[in-house]
């Protein structure tokens, strides 16, 4: 398939800046200090795999009025000068002493004032990504100013998926959702569940994802009893249950889906698990649209996966059943029975419900999709409502 | 080539704790807390993608005596319980509240008491992987507690590689030297830049690793301006010179090296830079042994790469020569002019000189090496001093 364009306009990260802006403008805040990943590349653009060293702190101020203003180590530099950003700060990192904080300090007083608000990322699924005696630091340096916390203004922006977003995310969920379907033409009985998984990464990676960021999944006779472990070397054999859950990247942007297989044949068990997580995803499904929460999700899905049936249920393992999805593997909210985030058209999100059966045995299916103005579209082709079984030659 | 085995005995566990725990007794600390993957994955053997979802976050707590006690959330609870482990605490997580938090304080005052030292990792490379409200809510429920920064010890154990760990790092390095080594194989000019990378991530993966985790590089006329950006869609032409650096892993230990070609030709100055980085790493190669620093490294090739030539000097754009290796990306030591690390046998490093010439041009050269009792032995099959150019057909 022809991928979309990458990248995006600079009127993209002009309309997100606006966005937060306007939040932080109303609260009286003078700017919006960002150190994470995520965070940067959102209202900047700097995208770069260069994140997973850990040496070097990077930092992003968003004044309330203007453009962001990168401080960076001076080996970001060339790519952040392409990036949406009216001003750009570096120092030679790693140093001895001061890595950046200094700098940052006095870019934070030039715009914030000596008593004036910072809006900081403090709340769930955040980090500050930088060393804590730096934090404290930077925190004597600018004694009189007080940090707010914007968590919820900046993730509000972010659930919301543009239409540029929208496109990435079809487009690496529709490939993702082919190499599945391609998966029992080439998986047999014997094949160790470690070598299954490299087959599954270079075919992601043939079929055209940019990276096979995640992938996870277990196997065992007729079920599988964890779901974030790296793969084993036994071999998958007659009778097993096995499951792989991906998150694939296309230009920034995750897929994060399952499929469950059954090599040659299943219990009634475990057939009726898939079936009933099938059942709890339509629950979900026929409620989508914008207006509801996503504690609304989680109540439609826990009504068909709790009920006293033939299943022991046990639940709470996965804490959740489903979440949102974008540039981070997970993304808020989460659909728990607390979460009163109202859906909007432009939110992308997972559809996660996980049961347990058997003697210690759990099943999660998910399904990725877009909240649209009067429903919601899947992004990952659905899995069928029974266990798949993989024949044998 | 056959694979080594896969994880640790518990003995290796073991020695790890004891290690930290000898600097905690010396200290008077009465538990460390851990909060990133590598740090709990080192001491405690969890090994998960699942860090990518930044949703929950996972605590350790290292008594000064016996095993660590994992406070994680459930899901994680099947892969942890297989830890080199004394006590699994659990909490349903995402949670609307307290995600954890009072669980982790009141094991921290079982252990620490109500007025002790509790270590904590503060320094630089460090970051604490949890909300920052949430630090501020702990240091509120554990308020007589005097936090020590602990940074220094774990770096210092961390930094000397194990026997296992070794042989995990020679592993990765040999897999990926001989996917550089077959590259002029099989790219062709026209060949887009980011169909190279898809080709090396596949090519890689068949070759044994378990995964491309990091793959930057740039290509352009005689030479690049950036190190880590994605790469383009533009074609690589004759007279490009192109240079892929790869962070590939196996069994969750890093190789850390890149590779420079020139397509079809190259000029003169772009040979010479090859050459310089050539010379600066046989400077550096030619010290190297226990008892040297990381800065007599950076000093060794700083004096090949700055005297007065016909290259154009700028520096200081990468911050440093070279740094640790180990399961991230980058570890301390940095060779730079202040790391005055003194070098121990068993330590993983990376030999990573760079230089500027032409317009704005630079190139970076990089290998990686194991410290010996006597010496250094090389992990990557060492770059010829030629610039390798690719032929035409």
């Amino acid at each position: 398939m022809t991928p979309p364009k990458r990248g995006f306009t600079n009127a993209e990260f002009a309309c997100r800046c606006a966005k937060i802006q306007q939040a932080m403008i109303t609260n009286d805040i003078a700017a919006l200090l960002l150190t994470t990943e995520a965070d940067v590349r959102y209202f900047t653009g700097f995208m770069t795999q260069f994140w997973q060293s850990p040496t070097r702190p990077w930092f992003v101020l968003l004044p309330a009025i203007g453009k962001p203003i990168a401080i960076i180590p001076s080996i970001g530099a060339p790519l952040m000068r392409d990036c949406y950003i009216g001003n750009l700060q570096t120092w030679t990192s790693p140093a001895a002493t001061d890595d950046g904080i200094s700098l940052l300090a006095s870019l934070i007083l030039d715009q914030v004032g000596l008593s004036g608000r910072l809006g900081m990322m403090m709340g769930s699924e955040t980090t500050i990504r930088m060393p804590f005696a730096d934090i404290q630091a930077l925190q004597t340096l600018m004694d009189g100013i007080t940090l707010c916390d914007m968590t919820a203004d900046v993730q509000k922006i972010r659930m919301i998926k543009s239409p540029a977003e929208q496109i990435k995310l079809k487009h690496i969920c529709s490939i993702v959702s082919s190499v599945f379907a391609d998966l029992p033409q080439w998986v047999v009985a014997g094949m160790p569940l470690n070598e299954l998984f490299q087959n599954f990464k270079i075919k992601a990676l043939e079929a055209g994802v940019d990276d096979v960021s995640y992938l996870v999944g277990s196997a065992g006779p007729d079920g599988y009893t964890d779901i974030i472990a790296p793969p084993t070397s036994r071999p998958i054999a007659s009778g097993d249950v096995f499951m792989l859950d991906t998150g694939c990247i296309w230009d920034g942007y995750f897929s994060d889906f399952d499929r469950n297989f059954a090599m040659h044949y299943a219990s009634d068990t475990a057939k009726e698990a898939h079936h009933r997580l099938f059942d709890a995803t339509d629950a979900a499904l026929n409620i989508l649209k914008p207006g509801i929460t996503a504690a609304d999700l989680f109540f439609a899905m826990d009504q068909v996966l709790r009920p006293n049936g033939s299943i022991q249920i046990k639940g709470g393992e996965v804490g959740r059943y489903g979440h949102g999805l974008g540039t981070q593997l997970t993304e808020p909210p989460s659909h728990t029975n607390w979460d009163q985030t109202v859906l909007e058209a432009g939110m992308a999100l997972t559809l996660e419900p996980s049961i347990n059966y058997g003697d210690g045995l759990m099943m999660v299916a998910e399904e990725n999709l877009l909240i649209l103005d009067n429903g919601a579209m899947l992004l990952s082709t659905r899995a069928q409502r029974d266990l798949p079984i993989v024949s044998a030659c």
